[in-house]
C-alpha cells in the first residue's frame, strides 16, 4: 500500500515538473477554459438562448473541437470547420428545398439516402493522399449535414432551423479563433524557430560526445555494446536528441504549415519563409544520419587500434571541433536572426582544411601500418615453418608488440564471424597455423576497416555540412535576417 | 479552358486508379454509409425519437467521430469514447445533483466554473506525453460534460435528460462498431503483417538496384548526382519504398496498437505478438538506413577506381545477391507463416561466408594498390627532380595507365576541397610538382577510402542481418509459426 502511494506521487511530481516546464502549457489550458466559459455564457444568459433555443450547444462544441494548441493548428481547424460546414450547408439547404416541393410521405427516404450517399462520399475521398490533410473537413461535412437535416426534419421552419444551427457554430468558430488569437497567443512559427536551433545544438552536442567517446575508448568495453541489436545510447541525452531529429519530420511539416497560416508576428514578418525551415531541418537531419552512423561505429564489433585512432587522435578531434564550432554559429545566427555569410564560410574553410589534414595524416599511417602488418605476417608465417629467430623479425615483433599493447584481449572480437568457425569446427576440419595468420589479417584488415569507415563518415559529415551552410544562407537572404558583417 | 479541363480529367483519373488500387477502401466507404444510415433510421423512424427525442441526433454525431478505417483503430477511439463518456457523465451527475440541493440562482455560476475548471484540467493533463496518446479521451470529457450539463439545465427532470443523452452517445458506438467489425472488417493486423512483409521486399530490392549500379557506374555521370543537396533518387520505385520505411514508425506503431485491440482473426490467434512485428520492423529500418547510406556512396563526389571495383565485382556481387536471397526468404517465411531456422542459419552463414571472401580480396587488392602507387609516387617524383627514366618506371607507369583509363576525366572529382583551392590561389600560393604529387596522392588516397566505405557499409549491414535473423526467429516462436523443417 506504501509503495503504490508511492508511485502515484511521483507521477504527480512528474506532472508538475512538466507543467512547470513550460508556462506556455498552464496558459494554454487556462485560455481553452476562458473560451469554453464564454460560449458557454450564452448558454446560460436567458437572451441569446431566446434567439438560438437549444441550438447555442453547438457553439460550444465547435471551440472545444477547435481548439489547437498554436495559433496556426487553431486557424488550419477553423478553415476546415468553416468550410466543412459551409458545404454542408448548402448540401443541406438544397436537399431542405427538394423535400419541400415533395411529398411529405417521402420525406424519411430523401433524407435516408442522402445522408447514406455524403457518408460514402466523404469517407471515400478523404482517404485519397492529396486530400488526406483535410481529413477533418469532411468528417465535419457529414457531422455538420447530419446536424443540420435533423433540425429540419420534424421542424415546421426548416430553413430557419438550419441556419440557426448554423450561426451557432460560427459564433463558436469565431469565439475559439479570437480567444486563441488575442490572448497569450502561442505561435507555431515561434515553436518551429526554437525546434531549429535546438537541432542545431543537438547535432553539435552529439558529434562532439561521439568523437570524444570515439577517442577515449580503447576498445575492452565493446562487448557489452555489441548485446543491443539497435544503435541506442538510452542514458545519453545528447544522442537520444540527436534521434529525436531522425524521427521530426511530420511534426516539422506540422509546425510549418501550421506557421504559414499565421499572422506575422514577434520578429517574423509577412509572408516570411516557413517552408524553408522545413529545407533546412532535412539537411540537418541528414547531418544527423551521419552522427548516428558514427555513433554504431562506437558499438560495431571490430573496433579500430586504439594507436591508429592515437595517431590520428590530433586531427580528429580538431576536426570535429570545428564542424562543432560551424554548427553552432549557425545556430546563434538563427538565434539572433543576424548572419555573416562571409564568417560562415571561413569556419567552414577550416573545418575542410582540418579534414584535409586529417585524410593526410590517415593516408600516411595507413600505409605505414599495411606494410608493417605485411612484413610482421610473412615474417611471422616463415619462422613458424622454419624455426629461425634473426634480429630483424624479432624488431618488427617488438615494435608490433607496442603497437598493439593497449588493444585489450584478441578473443571477443573474433566474434564477427561465428556462423564460419561454427561451421568450421562442425566439419572437423583442423585450424592450421597459416589459418590462424590468415585470421590475424583478415582482423587487422577489419581494423583498418573500421577505422576507415569511421574516417569516412566524418568526411560525408563535413560535406554535408556545405550543403548546410548554402541553406542557411539562402533562408537568411529570403527572411532578410541582418548581416551583420557590414557593421 | 481547355487545358483547366484536362487537369481536373486527370485529377478524376488518379481518383479513379486510387479507388481501384484497393477494394477496401470502396468497402470502408460504403460501411461508413450503412453505420450512419442505420442510426439516422433511429431519427426518421417516430418510435425512438419518443423516447429519446432530439437526443438521437448525438447518436448520429457519435458514429460519424467514431468511425475509423481499420476495426482496432475504431475500437481504440470507442474505448477512448466510451471511457470519456463515462467520466463525463460521473462529473455531470455529481455536479447535477449539487444544483438539485442549492438556489435555483446559484445555478448558472456553478454551472460556469464547473465547465471552466472541467476545461482547463483536461486541456493541461492531455498535454503531458504519457497520456497524450488518450488526447481524444479528454476531449470527450469535455465535449460530453458540456453536453449533458446543457441537456441538464432548463429542464425538469435534469438526471433523466443527462442519461437520455448518455444513453444515445451509447447506442452510437454500439452501432459503429457492431457495423465496423461485421460487415467486411479491414483489420489492422492484416494490413501490419503485408505491410512487414512488403518492407522486407524493399529493402531487398534497393540493395540489389544499388550494387548493381555500383558496380556498373564508371563514375563518369557523378556530376549530375553531386548537385542535389539529399540522398535522392526521386524516379526510382525501389529506392522511394525503402525509404518510406524510414519515416513508417509512427504508422507501424498505431498499426501494431490497433491490431492489439482486435479480437483473433483469421490467421491471428488471440494475443499473437504485434509488438515483435514492431520490433523486427524497426531492426529492418536500421538494414534500410544501411541500404540508404550505400545508395548515398553511389552520389558522392569522390568515387572508387573502376578497377578496385571491378577486380572485387564477383565477391560484392555474390555478397548483395546472398544477402538478397536471406531478405527474401525471411519475407517468404512470414509470408507464409511457416519458419525453418536451420534453413535462414545456413542462408545466413552463406552471406557471412561471401562476405568473408569479399574481405579477404578487398585486402589483398588494397595492399597491392597501396603498395603499387606508392612506388609510382615516389618514383615519379624522384623522375621529375632528376630526369631520368629507366625501365623500371615505366613499366609501373604503364601500369598505372591502365588501371586508370576507364575512369572519366579527373576534373569534377577535385571538387571535394573547393576551399582549400581557393584559399591557396587567394594566397598567391604557387602549386609546384610536390603538390600536385601530393594531391594526386591524397586523391588516391580518398578513392581507396571510397571504395572501404562501402565495403564496410555492406559488412555493417550484413551484421545487422544477425539481429534480423533473431527477431524473426523470436517472432516465429511467439506467433508459433509452422516449423516446416519437419515436414
Amino acid at each position: 500500500r506504501k509503495k503504490e502511494h508511492f508511485v502515484i506521487s511521483t507521477y504527480f511530481r512528474d506532472f508538475w515538473e512538466f507543467v512547470k516546464g513550460d508556462k506556455h502549457r498552464v496558459a494554454f489550458s487556462l485560455k481553452t477554459g476562458l473560451a469554453v466559459m464564454i460560449v458557454s455564457l450564452l448558454l446560460l444568459i436567458s437572451q441569446p438562448y431566446e434567439v438560438f433555443s437549444a441550438n447555442i450547444i453547438y457553439a460550444v462544441l465547435t471551440v472545444i473541437v477547435m481548439f489547437e494548441y498554436t495559433v496556426g493548428a487553431t486557424l488550419i481547424r477553423g478553415f476546415n470547420r468553416a468550410s466543412g460546414s459551409l458545404l454542408a450547408g448548402i448540401c443541406a439547404l438544397t436537399v431542405i428545398q427538394i423535400i419541400l416541393v415533395t411529398s411529405h410521405a417521402a420525406e424519411p427516404y430523401i433524407i435516408g439516402v442522402s445522408i447514406f450517399l455524403i457518408a460514402v462520399v466523404t469517407s471515400l475521398v478523404k482517404l485519397w493522399p492529396p486530400l488526406v490533410p483535410y481529413e477533418h473537413c469532411f468528417r465535419v461535412i457529414l457531422f455538420t449535414y447530419c446536424l443540420l437535416i435533423d433540425s429540419a426534419y420534424r421542424n415546421t421552419n426548416p430553413v430557419f432551423s438550419a441556419l440557426s444551427r448554423l450561426y451557432c457554430i460560427g459564433i463558436g468558430a469565431v469565439v475559439g479563433v479570437l480567444v486563441n488569437v488575442l490572448v497569450f497567443p502561442i505561435w507555431a512559427g515561434e515553436q518551429l524557430h526554437r525546434e531549429l536551433i535546438a537541432s542545431f545544438h543537438a547535432v553539435a552536442d552529439s558529434l562532439q560526445g561521439c568523437v570524444k567517446k570515439y577517442l577515449n575508448s580503447d576498445g575492452s568495453e565493446n562487448i557489452v555494446f555489441s548485446q543491443s541489436m539497435t544503435d541506442d545510447f538510452p542514458y545519453e541525452p545528447s544522442f537520444q536528441n540527436c534521434r529525436a531529429i531522425l524521427d521530426s519530420s511530420a511534426r516539422i511539416d506540422f509546425l510549418a504549415n501550421s506557421a504559414k497560416w499565421e499572422p506575422p508576428h514577434g520578429r517574423f514578418q509577412l509572408s516570411y519563409p516557413w517552408s524553408q525551415y522545413v529545407k533546412v531541418v532535412s539537411i540537418l537531419r541528414h547531418c544527423a544520419y551521419e552522427v548516428m552512423a558514427l555513433n554504431g561505429c562506437l558499438k560495431s564489433e571490430i573496433q579500430a587500434m586504439y594507436c591508429m585512432k592515437l595517431v590520428a587522435e590530433p586531427e580528429i578531434h580538431e576536426a570535429a571541433r570545428r564542424a562543432t564550432e560551424l554548427l553552432r554559429q549557425l545556430a546563434n545566427d538563427l538565434s539572433s536572426m543576424k548572419h555573416n555569410p562571409g564568417e560562415t564560410i571561413i569556419l567552414l574553410k577550416s573545418v575542410h582544411y582540418s579534414m584535409y589534414q586529417l585524410q593526410e595524416s590517415v593516408e600516411f599511417n595507413s600505409i605505414l601500418f599495411a606494410t608493417l602488418r605485411n612484413n610482421f605476417l610473412g615474417n611471422l608465417t616463415d619462422c613458424y615453418n622454419t624455426p629461425k629467430t634473426d634480429a630483424y623479425t624479432n624488431d618488427i615483433l617488438k615494435s608490433e608488440e607496442i603497437i598493439e599493447s593497449p588493444r585489450g584481449e584478441e578473443g571477443p572480437q573474433l566474434h564477427q564471424l561465428p556462423s564460419i568457425e561454427d561451421q568450421e569446427t562442425e566439419a572437423g576440419v583442423k585450424i592450421d597455423s597459416h589459418e590462424i595468420f590468415r585470421r590475424a589479417k583478415y582482423l587487422g584488415s577489419m581494423e583498418a576497416l573500421s577505422f576507415s569507415t569511421f574516417v569516412s563518415l566524418l568526411i560525408k559529415f563535413v560535406s554535408r555540412l556545405d550543403h548546410l551552410v548554402d541553406s542557411v544562407d539562402e533562408l537568411s537572404k529570403l527572411a532578410k535576417f541582418k548581416d551583420n558583417s557590414i557593421v
